[in-house]
């Protein structure tokens, strides 16, 4: 299986101002290239007598190698650094998403239809027939995006205002993917209580909840208590949107090989929100045997309750026929660890507990890591059928659903479809529908 | 000064299909005429070898005057109703506002800037300095409009589900208006403390908080405690927005005559959210005396702690130069009661206290009701300045440079400006800017 080399973590476009004559940006390329920088594009943004303004868009591995590559061109003659941009700070100006009114306000009368008296009319419908309110308003098209900021990426527990890109992030992707409504909802407190009654009096906004980077084990309570006293869907992507996409991977995986998915011994490194999802809808699906193991014994305990069994690290690595670890520590699984014919997914971000290119090298038959394995194949989806069918809670069902609809539009070459791609999205939508109602 | 008639309440579009020769459609206006419905845009949608299909737009005084115009139109010959629209529900079908991604989502270069990896780094600048978030995201052009569906409109306590038709208006005004993007909040409660508690919770998302239709006394405590707690500004719209627009009005009356405001006696009817706000600002202008009325003693206290005297209706008409009436109660106010040379201002929505043209025959100099005083003139500029300024709090100073700039922007045929002059809008939040830094 083919991966892609290991992330390059920063972006940056070089402004420069070259002599226009022939030479110079080999020399720039050459230069770029021996220092190991990556090049994006390259284009002409203006042009002087006799030099060229070039804007060129870099992928470094961190800081040092930024100040190398810096170094290295100021070094270079006829050549002068104009200026540098960091298009990730660029795109995130103002934020990224906004609320905008679908009607047009160019005349009284539209505000007269819009606004007072004409809404009245709607009030006095959606009184009379609450369900009125999934025609005439966005209620039934919208998404709360909740967060306390505990557990955000892998950054951990920064605060629910830094998490605050990464929850206008999800809208965007909701929004552009699936054309759903989702508002961020940053919460200021870690206590369970709290956040489940803010929830719960704001819920009437919303036609659906998603739990986002809340940490273990708090999660898990805030979830199925919200799910227990509210009537619309409530999913902690952490958990489920991974499981689902696991669930996928593994089946795919599973139809190009003779693994037997139900029959095989899966491995779950790491009991947090992610790893204990993975175990749940795995378990639900019918796997008869997940191992896991966890520093904390409560996260043990959970998984237990839920018909998991115990054991180590070592233990997981011997036994499991597929390992799936979500632990956050880098480079955890060593490659004499591995065993040979082994399904190895390494979820962590941004560095994997083994980098899947070591992994195959050390025997195993299949591995990928969290480039690969991204919830923002599902979680779209997954939403969108379950509002489509006015659903009251996801249910195992549209889980698997989702997941095998994932199956079926990935294509031969690779493990997973593209996040891009619209249709596999619907497909996703279908299926989770369809699942609510049969 | 000139008035509108009575609202139209209902607006209808007619489809018919005419016969297509000279006069059917003189026939068509001639009866619409006498059954005395107005007529709007008159479109043709589609042509037939003999007939044309017509749209007619129709504002009507109620359910029964619509019955009627409809027989009377069944009964004309060569004349057929193929359909009843009904522009009001179509505009509100799938709600009136939406999340939208202000980036593009086409390549996985740009999920990679917007989402993982290249997010956390967005992070982690606001983790280090929390007011970066107000660069790197969307929460200061942000505001939350929150209710409980206590005291939608006119038409009282029927939930916060309908209401939400209310605050998507508000969201559309002033995302189209001003640029703001406003995210509508329904509150499951009317419990003060959990209303308080739950914005509070919630607070961190948002640049401003806007408190819409709750209802009095409780709404006082929740904008009292609001304010002092959160260090973002918090309006109750139904207080302050309509007080704005009648300090702006009565000024601009004042700059027309030989009243003064401040040595003049103000009497306010009626002492919900709407009069007391009013009271308030009035005094904090410098109006001399206000005489309040209202039928529950707890409400003419609370005006009297902010300065404010205590009479009853028939004392208010006879001391009171100016009256401003926001009882809820049609016709309350008897022709006989007005004063010669009084101002009057009737705001109940949709039926005034008083006629504005029975007020004017009666004697009065000025008089007007809520479709001139809309609070709609001073919401958006009021939050785009506090906003701009990043101003913790709304201060008296604040709305009466509002009130000013809304007074400078009407021209000399109108009371008001149009609320569709994003002119004025911007002069509005100007104001409001320099008065916080002033």
């Amino acid at each position: 299986m083919p991966t892609a080399k290991p992330d390059q973590k920063i972006i940056r476009i070089l402004k420069l101002r070259v002599t226009d004559k022939p030479g110079f940006l080999g020399q720039i390329a050459t230069t770029l290239g021996e220092l190991r920088a990556n090049i994006g594009e390259i284009s002409i943004v203006a042009q002087g007598p006799d030099f060229l303004i070039r804007e060129i868009s870099l992928q470094l591995e961190d800081e040092d190698h930024w100040q190398k590559v810096q170094s290295g061109i100021a070094a270079l003659k006829g050549v002068e650094i104009e200026d540098i941009i960091d298009p990730v700070c660029q795109i995130h100006e103002g934020g990224k998403i906004t609320v905008k009114s679908k009607v047009p306000v160019n005349s009284i009368g539209e505000i007269r239809r819009i606004y007072t008296p004409g809404v009245a009319q709607i009030c006095r419908i959606i009184e009379k027939d609450i369900s009125m309110s999934r025609k005439y308003t966005g209620i039934g098209n919208s998404v709360a995006v909740v967060t306390n900021g505990t557990a955000i990426l892998g950054l951990g527990d920064i605060g629910p205002v830094a998490g605050m890109p990464v929850m206008e992030g999800k809208s965007v992707l909701f929004g552009e993917l699936v054309g759903i409504s989702a508002t961020p909802i940053l919460i200021d407190s870690s206590d369970t209580n709290k956040i489940v009654e803010t929830v719960k009096h704001i819920a009437l906004t919303f036609g659906a909840i998603q739990l986002e980077d809340i940490k273990a084990p708090e999660c898990f309570e805030i979830e199925d208590r919200l799910i227990k006293e509210l009537n619309i869907p409530v999913l902690h992507d952490d958990q489920h949107g991974t499981a689902v996409v696991v669930l996928a991977v593994l089946t795919t995986i599973a139809q190009r090989t003779r693994i037997q998915l139900s029959r095989s011994s899966v491995g779950i490194i790491g009991l947090g929100a992610a790893g204990t999802g993975i175990a749940r809808l795995l378990l639900a699906y019918g796997v008869k045997e997940i191992i896991g193991c966890d520093l904390r014994p409560e996260a043990v305990s959970l998984l237990k309750t839920y018909g998991g069994k115990a054991g180590d690290l070592k233990a997981v690595m011997e036994q499991a026929d597929i390992v799936v670890a979500t632990t956050g520590v880098p480079n955890l699984i060593k490659p004499n660890m591995v065993k040979r014919g082994q399904v190895i997914l390494a979820l962590s971000n941004p560095d994997p507990e083994i980098d899947p290119e070591i992994a195959l090298a050390a025997g195993a038959t299949y591995a990928a890591d969290g480039r690969t394995i991204n919830n923002a194949l599902a979680f779209p989806g997954l939403f969108r059928g379950a509002l489509r069918a006015c659903a009251t809670k996801f249910t195992d069902k549209m889980k698997i659903a989702a997941a095998h609809a994932i199956v079926a539009e990935t294509k031969t070459d690779n493990l997973v479809p593209s996040i891009l791609d619209r249709k596999m999205h619907q497909a996703v939508a279908d299926a989770v529908e369809q699942a609510w109602f049969s």
